[in-house]
C-alpha cells in the first residue's frame, strides 16, 4: 500500500498534520522530531507506507541507500560537525513506536548519548 | 584507500584477526560483536576501508542500501523474531569507536534497550 489512513507519518506526508520539514523529494521526507533526543534530531522517512525494515522489498534497497547517505548531508547542513548517530528501530524489541519506517539522525554535543 | 594497515576491521577482513563471521561476499563482511549489547549483536561492514558515514561517496550509496537490507535478513536467520535495532555511529559525538564504517544490528529480548 502507498499510504495508511491511520498512520501519523502518512498524514505528515499528505500535509494533514504539520511538521518542520527540512528535506523533501518524490520518495523521501525529512522532518524534525517533535520529541528530540538531541540538539539536532531528524526523522527520515520513505513517503510510501513501509511498516518497518522487515517489510522492505528488494526493489526498495536503493531507497534505503538514499536514506543512508542523505542523513550525513542533512546533519552537515544543520551544523552538526562533530558526529551523529543513525538509528532505525524495528518491531517491539527494537523499540519501534511509529509503524512507518523511519531513520533517526541525532547529533550535537554528547549528552544525548544516553538515548 | 581500500585497506588501512592500522585498522582492526581491515585486519578482520584480511583474516589477520579472527572473528565469528556470519556473512561474507565481495563487498561486505558481517561478524559477531565481541562485546555484545544484546543476545544477538552483529557488525556489518564494507570490506573496503571507509572511515565513517561522512566519507561515503555517491558511488557507495548502493552498498549502503545493501547493508540496510542485509541486516533484517541476518537477524531473521539468527532467530530474532520480535524486533531489532540498526545503529551507525559517526564521529566523536556519535560515539564511534572504530573508525571503519560499521552498522550495529542488535536484537533479542528488550533489556538491551539501555544501549
Amino acid at each position: 500500500m502507498s499510504a495508511d489512513p491511520n498512520c501519523i507519518f502518512c498524514k505528515i506526508v499528505a500535509g494533514q498534520i504539520p511538521a518542520q520539514k527540512v528535506f523533501e523529494d518524490d520518495e523521501v521526507l525529512v522532518f524534525k522530531d517533535i520529541q528530540p533526543w538531541a540538539p539536532v534530531h531528524l526523522l527520515l522517512i520513505p513517503k510510501r507506507h513501509i511498516v518497518s525494515m522487515v517489510d522492505v522489498t528488494p526493489a526498495e534497497q536503493a531507497l534505503m541507500g538514499k536514506l543512508m547517505v542523505l542523513a550525513p548531508k542533512l546533519m552537515a547542513e544543520a551544523g552538526v560537525t562533530n558526529g551523529f548517530r543513525q538509528v532505525i528501530n524495528t518491531g517491539i524489541d527494537g523499540g519501534q513506536e511509529v509503524f512507518h519506517l523511519h531513520m533517526h539522525a541525532v547529533g550535537g554535543p554528547r549528552p544525548w548519548a544516553k538515548a
